[in-house]
């Protein structure tokens, strides 16, 4: 019987040698970007690790299911937008919040005090030019060692995917909306 | 200034219509398969759903940060394999686990009375032969009609592709192993 290789227990290396922060960005149009950013702070937080969930395009009154679970295990994670779509009238008002929400994660970035920052969401402000990209990869550059950081969203800048340690890149294959099957509560939100 | 379509509040249509589970694959030979998948049974277990998780390539005492949190929120997680890889000596052993796995498996998404059953990993002992896909894919088509089922693994046959819902392949961009970055405790397990 021919076999190719499997994944060990843990799937990987195992850890050893160089321990630093990675900078892994989520991109692509399919599902799973923010989900397997949330898997990771789930897995980050199960081994004791300091966790920060940014999301930039839901409002900070946001209720889904992972703000739900996130709050039951103590992982703080902040809404920074508001509710901003394209028939949005106001655009400067979420531009604007986009420029302070980036304020305030890159501060915590810079501290130093947390294992994983996650980054939900961003490519859109920065598509958007509603944050600066060259400020942006200064920061993840500049920050702590250990710090992690994880960035989701469709059209990740080929600069911050150079810039990146591990680059996945989520495709629709298929999608059910596209069958006319409508969204599922507790699957999609 | 011309913005293209973002997120919704949900990046999603609105829940409405057609209320079904659905059977989600997450495949490819990039990261974030299984993790998706756990933030998937995060959220659904936010919403108050029964939410199992089975992963067939995980021994019963894998002790990652997954495994920590998601006894620590009540959500059932079962590892069904024998710590296989490729080295091992014993096959047979594994094969049988898998299959014995799969029954389990397939008598929870019978019973309908979880919204969600994670099937992570499987396609390892799909593809290898242990499970037989004809029986998986009757499993899938004849299930009550409310279970959702999410499927992860590489090399998805294309008779899973066809009978899914949703499809999303995870590719591999860049990863930091390539440059020589060992796996991190906390983000890889």
């Amino acid at each position: 019987m021919q076999i190719e290789a499997p994944p060990t227990g843990r799937d990987t290396p195992k850890p050893q040698g160089e321990r630093r922060g990675l900078v892994i960005v989520h991109t692509g149009n399919g599902k799973g970007k923010s989900t397997a950013a949330f898997g990771l702070a789930l897995r980050a937080h199960g081994r004791g690790k300091a966790v920060k969930v940014y999301q930039f395009m839901k409002v900070p009154s946001a209720r889904f299911g992972e703000h739900r679970m996130f709050e039951q295990l103590g992982v703080p994670i902040e809404g920074l937008g508001d509710g901003f779509s394209w028939k949005s009238r106001d655009l400067e008002h979420s531009a604007e919040l986009a420029r302070q929400g980036w304020a305030r994660a890159a501060a915590t970035i810079r501290a130093g005090e947390h294992f994983l920052v996650v980054l939900d969401e961003v490519m859109y402000p920065l598509r958007y030019g509603w944050i600066d990209l060259p400020a942006l990869l200064d920061s993840l550059r500049e920050r702590p060692a250990h710090v992690h950081v994880v960035l989701t969203g469709r059209g990740a800048p080929q600069e911050l995917v150079d810039a990146a340690d591990t680059v996945t890149e989520m495709t629709k294959l298929k999608h059910h909306f596209d069958a006319g099957v409508p969204a599922q509560r507790g699957i999609e939100d």
